[in-house]
């Protein structure tokens, strides 16, 4: 469990569990078996410490790179100047990103952070009030992407996913984020325990492979809520495709970001959510 | 969607949707469904705003009670004076739950955001530096339960929880967290569009009605995260039994804290995290 080693993870371990099967007269085995990693990744900006996320220790350039540009720190890629990945050892493994990034970003960030008054709680990164949730977006640029899109574009999505969940298939439990283009096809996926982690992931490496992020659509293992609507909107991604349900906000933001918001997405089937 | 009405609040809203069938020739037909609510709700401690939790805005008062509880803010529930909730009109409907607190929660409460600089982050409840994370959980008293505890519990309270979970069968996806006793019978049940609001609605309740958390066990329709096992444990509860994966961090902190863990619960099989 309390992996010493450091440097790359694998974002599974093997863990002896029991396996129980049967009501009546009850088989128990002791098995070798994976579970997802689960570790404390420190978001440090120009040396100040900024938020811990709980996260698969994978993809961790990635997924500050996404973070960073889906909450608003720092407003492109080329803001960001150097980025170090360290792994923690000790009772409690964790890692730490050391981001650099330019002034302006550091200055507004540290403006922001005077701007309120002590400890913010959780649920909506860190605001502590009403008035300083961002949730009017603006809408994002139409660039005809939908038009292009391939009628059979999320069939084929939610046929090909299952494919890149190789983390999932191991322990029956990570959330996936995947980004299609315009005939569905899936040209990243990363996998996190968080699905809002699975989601920067994917945001960090379009933005580092400069990927055209109007020209794709974002297609998630998992609901749709507020915050990942919102993530997608920041960076102009015209459509959000989920497998499960979506949240009564995340319609409303999507709608009001012009954001196409697609859900129970099967092979065969899914709902759509744009409608006024 | 945007409900300008404000008290009690249903949990689900009607909302006009498109469904699309079949790949070659498709269907489309456009119907009324139903989307679980996620709204803002501020969680105001002695007048001074300290979270904001995207919620399903049933169970406030549970879930303020819960909330308090199991972050550590108040030690019991009789430590929390007055719970006011309110619904707020608007473009963007939210809610405010006013809690007034004993001077010494308070107090505390305002000792540890002046420990801290600024803004901080999401993942862990505002946490910004690893060193601040709370990740040594005190060992739960043991009371006998797991001994008292039913062969089938674990196979009644999974069979039972699908006829706790109304809005989940009206928008299919909403999450679940029910109270069981040592025969697996479910005694309460909430939803909400967070996993997290689901435990700590079903907390307060636990709390409001004085149940002795030692003697059940929570069944959670979601993964086992890091958090909800923390939750859990800073109640003393024994026993949490998830329908989906644990994570690394889950099974640490459980036995850590003496608090078993079984998640894959269905009818007929489980498995079992506590091995040394």
């Amino acid at each position: 469990m309390n992996e010493l080693e450091t440097g790359e993870q694998p974002g599974v371990i093997e863990q002896s569990v029991r396996r129980h099967r049967g009501q009546a007269v009850e088989m128990v085995e002791t098995v070798t078996d994976h579970v997802g990693q689960e570790w404390p990744v420190a978001l440090v900006f120009n040396g100040i410490s900024h938020a811990v996320m709980m996260c698969t220790p994978r993809d961790l350039e990635e997924f500050a790179v996404g973070f960073a540009i889906s909450e608003g720190i720092v407003e492109r890629g080329a803001h960001i100047q150097d980025i170090e990945v360290e792994f923690r050892d000790g009772k409690l493994p964790h890692a730490e990103v050391q981001l650099t990034v330019v002034q302006q970003a550091f200055v507004a960030l540290k403006e922001k952070r005077r701007a309120l008054s002590g400890r913010t709680g959780c649920g909506v990164c860190g605001i502590e009030s009403i008035d300083l949730l961002d949730l009017t977006p603006e809408r994002i640029p139409d660039t005809g992407f939908l038009q292009r899109l391939a009628p059979d574009a999320i069939a084929r999505a939610a046929k090909e996913l299952p494919a890149h969940q190789a983390l999932t298939k191991m322990t029956g439990g990570l959330h996936a984020a995947a980004w299609c283009d315009a005939t569905g096809a899936i040209r990243y996926a990363f996998e996190d325990v968080g699905r809002h982690n699975a989601l920067d992931k994917l945001i960090g490496r379009l933005v580092l492979d400069r990927v055209d992020t109007t020209d794709g659509f974002v297609f998630l293992s998992s609901r749709a809520s507020y915050e990942l609507v919102r993530k997608a909107a920041r960076v102009d991604i015209p459509m959000v495709a989920t497998i499960s349900a979506p949240s009564s906000l995340a319609i409303t933001i999507a709608r009001e970001a012009g954001v196409r918001l697609v859900s129970f997405c099967r092979e065969s089937s899914y709902v759509d959510y744009d409608t006024v």
